[in-house]
């Protein structure tokens, strides 16, 4: 391919590689930073933020060398680039036209990117084109790689688009036109995108970097990603129990009353969310306690600390005049304000110092466990504009790619770290290198097959998704959201406006029970898949095309059809199977929803599939249907052959109860199978020292267990209870 | 207000101005290039596109002269920009958040722009966000200026949002929080969007040149602009008539037997419309004649024209590499294709002078009419990406806000008025400084209601918009869109897909026939009405709110509700009375469509308005509701006080026809009344050299007609017909 460079009058020294070919993958621009991990620096890359500077811990170089040998995906010469007279610099990446490229962040409708022309900017999802909450520049190839874009700017990728009149592979032209001969005027078997075999990225920015990671399948690409941007992040035991979010106003008698309700309901809770009513002021906000509502902070964060439950605190990062930090930040604000708010620039250490020792002060310090943070991502119209400026020279661009990630890794790092203590929090923006920070993302959408798609797709970028629950319209919805929210990242209940409550719809308060129930009791296995994501870097919820065996063929896809008032240019549609997902490395999930709200498909992979829980044979490699009744109105849930799970013999009203449990074990299938549970103290970064433990343990078909434990701290009781679950 | 500058270390030299804020305002930024209208340059405008470079023909400077003294708005030094670190320049005008801003192009939802952020992108309307077909950065304030912002870049402009942190002017903070003596949690009086008082555009480029329009009212300000961008289009009388489009395959034989069958039926047509299937091949295009289908082009065309039936030609730009063009146009082509075709880069003199030598010899010297340029809006999956190279050095950017335009002049210079002939066509995008382009824009949505909106829209910036009948699910909505059809810039039924003729619903076919007819009959009205939008600059057909006394209050505010699942910022919603809209100087149009498809309310402004058909009195700035049935099926159209309207005695069956043709006259209202007819050739650019009259004619309450004609070429018979119509 010949290389094609239009330097401008003004941009000559933009760019460090040059018009030879050979420039481009000599050790100037490459470098292999880890194993099976390529870096190509194109251009000033250091006169533009990454989003690897923002990331909370380090490559975990290890961990990346375990997984193996690596070989570079194509032929690095194929890779080209353009910068152009008004300053865009391009990078194309080869990639067949029959590749399926999937990612690109928290992408809620489809999770494949082929044919798509997407622009990557922290936004509201809903305003499509690639705008979301978190728009990880990051796609994965059906064929074993992934690319990641490493750069906090507005960036827009052609995926297998964009024919250039000097490539050799171009298809032949067709003509739309039928023969002259044929009668009537149907078009001919045209079609409107023809195939291209490259993903062009393109970024009005001095400079970009490329990060290429190899791997065998999907998911080795995925770990690889994960691990080099630190790890998976691995929460508090806390964090994994339940979440409640009061209404926006509560006052402290009325918390308490919630608390108590939630016990008198036999309800378990590990978390109270406090929404905006907690502070003096909000939007914009003080971050200082609103003492009528709250007259004793300490006493009562304490009081609810000492009933297992603990807080965690919503704002936005708009600050009042009426904080009292107002006027020390000032100057480090940006030009613009937000709801009138001014804007910190957490870029500048001065600003940083302000408010985490504010909140360290008044929040941290006195027990709060984390925060909400809400509104970092969009709309244009709420948020500064793309001309605002900051103190430290971060472009708005910069600023709005990165905001919740700033925060996020202030929070993590300067407020929770630094004093040994763990957080796990939400989110409403995130992005490129965030699989070390604890916190997951939510939307304004409510859109419940959307929720589910964004679990399959947050798997994709190193992010975290809640598909919290706010409200529904009858029973029947309500139950099928919380069971989602049970089987996800962080399983909440966000009622600020609805007053919502698990008990609220009494027609399924057993059923919704029960599945808060199941979620506490198989805190061991979910918190051992988090630690195989710090560890492995494998997502704890993940789309199925991450899972061997699963036939993405069986996707549904609708062909075109001519018509001038809906479908001018015949266009096809794919429907994709992304209402399923894999939780763990055993169980698959598949909630009822929507219109499928008591009967629905399922799409088993290769391999047995049980019922997990009758341990049924379900079926190999095929389509099965399941409905609520036969399910008896539980989730439905799916065991690979082989499986071993860890749970608790019995439910428990928090987290802090699950510690020193007894466990009952789960065979799924009728081989031998092992299991290896991993166990820490649960709320310290002291895992980072080493100081966590395997249990690793053997079940065979009848039920015989030998269990070998590694040195470090115990978390969890005895195996007092094994189950084959296999008819 | 306090200006800010920030320099970029690259970019030292982009910005003329410096931080001294007289700079702005003297000699060296600010001219004044026609009466009423102000030019202020920033940086570099020589570096970027404008579309002013783009316009058909020179500001009317005497035109303008004539609209009257005029004063600057606000004061020029409240004006203010910033250059940001990384490249991009942004403009502050002031405008007060009571303001209300208008325009932007073809909006087609809503023609009001106050509180929104817009991203001017020739794309697809429906993409949203200030994409469409004719992003024309152009708005007009309530307080009568209006300001173009003449660049061929991307513009993101936030219209009364962003409240900067050093302003003045700011609203006071609002607490979101409820006081904490109130119980329950709904949120206080918070409002999402504070006021602002500043329309802040944001273009990455190195220059930017505005330019300022006064005037005393919303319509002068459009009439300056117009002016300013060379006047409205006079379209030949031909093209005022009745078209429509044949199956995208029809043969000679079959569009002979559909001009035959148009007679047989007493259908008027002056246009036949050939989709892609006159050529040898389409998608990409050879632009030569598909000989098994049109064995002897010249002839067809000449019969038709004998017939008094003028051919237009349906072609996009891309180009096979079957025409026989296509290797000398190949190294004048852009980096990319689409649908495998070269993309002509129309700014270099060679490309030009190869197409249109070929259109010329191929097609205008037999007698074609003109053409449909097709497909020169988006979406971004189909045409070139953001950093493709053309042979001129043009960016992408800039191709894609121009290349309609690009099209559009040359072939209206080179094609057409280098030989002395009109033509009128159709096109999928344009942009700002339209004005004197004979073009209107169409749309492969098909939204009745939001067919309608573009007519309101398309007024505000100097293009014109149709909309096109294609089909219908039955007799109703195809006579609706069809009468909507009649009472637009271009009468279409374009039937490429569905085959759909007039007659195709025989239970409308009479009414279906009857607007037809009508919209022959006005055509001496019509034509006057595009002879003031040459020579005066009044859009012949307009949004409401350029008609004084139209109570624009009387949109309807829908107050925002408070809901976590589907909107929880409770942001309110103004729906716009644009399903109405002027024609001409006098006449009212208001649609049926959708559910209002035979039952409808129309806003009458104030003044004494009457019925068309019969002369009864409707209202004076009220609210009426309009039934089909009391109108005999027919579209309500509504006449102010002291008209008089000009029509053909009896309708024709083709523009040809009216030529010499008697008239009637109707006078609305008690008063005399004057109307000012316009005549010249029809098809020439004579009019241009001064070779054009108007018969000023008075008549009486009781009837009584006096004329006065100026000198010039006689067009339409004499007045034999009078008729009061007032009930």
């Amino acid at each position: 391919m010949k290389l094609f460079f239009l330097f401008a009058g003004l941009s000559l020294s933009l760019l460090a590689v040059n018009g030879d070919k050979s420039d481009l993958t000599t050790a100037n621009n490459w470098q292999e930073p880890a194993a099976g991990t390529w870096k190509l620096e194109l251009g000033e890359t250091d006169a533009e933020l990454r989003y690897t500077d923002l990331a909370a811990e380090k490559p975990r170089l290890e961990a990346l060398k375990k997984l193996g040998p690596a070989k570079f995906p194509f032929t690095k010469s194929a890779i080209s680039t353009i910068k152009t007279a008004d300053g865009k610099l391009m990078v194309r990446i080869p990639c067949d036209a029959d590749e399926k490229i999937y990612g690109f962040g928290l992408q809620m409708k489809n999770i494949k990117s082929s044919k798509k022309v997407l622009e990557l900017k922290v936004d509201h999802w809903k305003l499509g084109g690639g705008k979301t909450h978190a728009p990880v520049p990051f796609y994965i190839s059906s064929k074993g790689y992934g690319v990641f874009f490493n750069t906090a700017r507005y960036l827009k990728v052609y995926n297998q688009l964009g024919n250039r009149k000097d490539a050799l592979d171009n298809p032949p032209e067709v003509d739309r036109n039928p023969p002259p001969s044929q009668k009537g005027s149907q078009p001919g078997p045209w079609q409107a995108l023809p195939a291209a075999s490259a993903v062009e990225a393109v970024v009005d920015a001095q400079g970009l970097e490329v990060l290429i990671f190899s791997g065998d399948t999907m998911l080795e690409v995925v770990q690889r990603y994960n691990l080099y941007c630190g790890g998976g992040t691995l929460p508090p035991l806390w964090g994994l129990g339940f979440w409640h979010r009061v209404p926006a106003a509560f006052n402290e008698e009325e918390c308490r009353k919630e608390v108590a309700d939630f016990a008198k309901h036999d309800i378990p809770l590990d978390v109270l969310g406090l929404e905006p009513g907690w502070m003096t002021k909000s939007y914009p906000c003080t971050f200082e306690w609103q003492t009528e509502r709250f007259p004793d902070p300490k006493k009562f964060t304490q009081d609810m600390l000492s009933q297992g439950v603990r807080l965690n605190l919503w704002e936005n990062p708009y600050m009042s005049k009426d904080a009292k930090i107002y006027k020390d930040m000032y100057p480090h604000a940006g030009s613009h304000l937000v709801w009138l708010g001014i804007v910190p620039d957490y870029n500048v250490q001065e600003a940083r110092d302000l408010i985490t020792e504010q909140h360290y002060r008044d929040h941290v310090s006195i027990g709060v466990s984390g925060y909400k943070v809400d509104e970092v991502d969009g709309y244009d119209h709420w948020l500064w504009p793309d001309h605002a400026t900051f103190p430290s020279g971060t472009s708005a661009e910069s600023m709005r790619q990165t905001y919740g990630m700033l925060m996020q890794k202030m929070f993590y790092t300067d407020l929770f770290k630094k004093h040994n203590t763990r957080t796990y929090g939400l989110v409403r923006s995130s992005n490129g290198a965030a699989s070390a920070l604890p916190y997951v993302l939510y939307s304004d959408s409510y859109s419940h097959s959307e929720y589910i798609t964004g679990i399959s797709a947050a798997s994709l970028g190193g992010i975290l998704w809640s598909p919290e629950a706010r409200g529904a319209r009858n029973g029947r919805e309500w139950l099928n959201r919380i069971q989602t929210v049970c089987f996800s990242p962080m399983a909440m209940l966000n009622a600020w406006a609805t007053g919502a409550k698990p008990w609220t719809f009494k027609d399924v308060t057993d059923p919704v029970r029960e599945v808060i129930n199941l979620r506490m009791r198989l805190l061991p296995y979910l918190y051992t898949s988090f630690a195989d994501y710090h560890l492995k870097g494998i997502p704890p919820f993940r789309a199925m095309i991450l899972e061997q065996g699963f036939d993405e063929g069986q996707s549904k896809v609708i062909a075109g059809k001519l018509d001038s008032e809906t479908n001018p240019y015949a266009m096809g549609q794919i429907i994709e199977k992304t209402d399923q997902y894999m939780f763990g490395p055993s169980i698959m999930v598949a909630p009822f929803y929507e219109e499928q709200h008591s009967v629905r498909s399922v799409r088993l992979p290769a391999g047995n599939w049980y019922c997990f829980y009758t341990g049924k044979f379900m079926g190999n490699n095929k389509t099965i249907k399941v409905t609520a009744k036969e399910l008896k109105d539980r989730i439905p849930l799916f065991v690979k052959e082989g499986s071993l799970i860890p749970m608790l013999t019995k439910s428990v009203n928090n987290s802090r109860d699950a510690v020193g449990k007894d466990l009952e074990l789960r065979l799924y299938g009728k081989k031998t199978a092992t299991y290896s549970l991993y166990e820490d103290d649960t709320k310290t970064f002291d895992y980072l020292k080493g100081q966590y433990r395997h249990r690793t343990i053997t079940c065979t078909p009848d039920g015989k267990i030998s269990e070998q434990a590694g040195k470090g701290p115990a978390l969890f009781g005895k195996v007092t209870q094994v189950k084959i679950m296999t008819k």
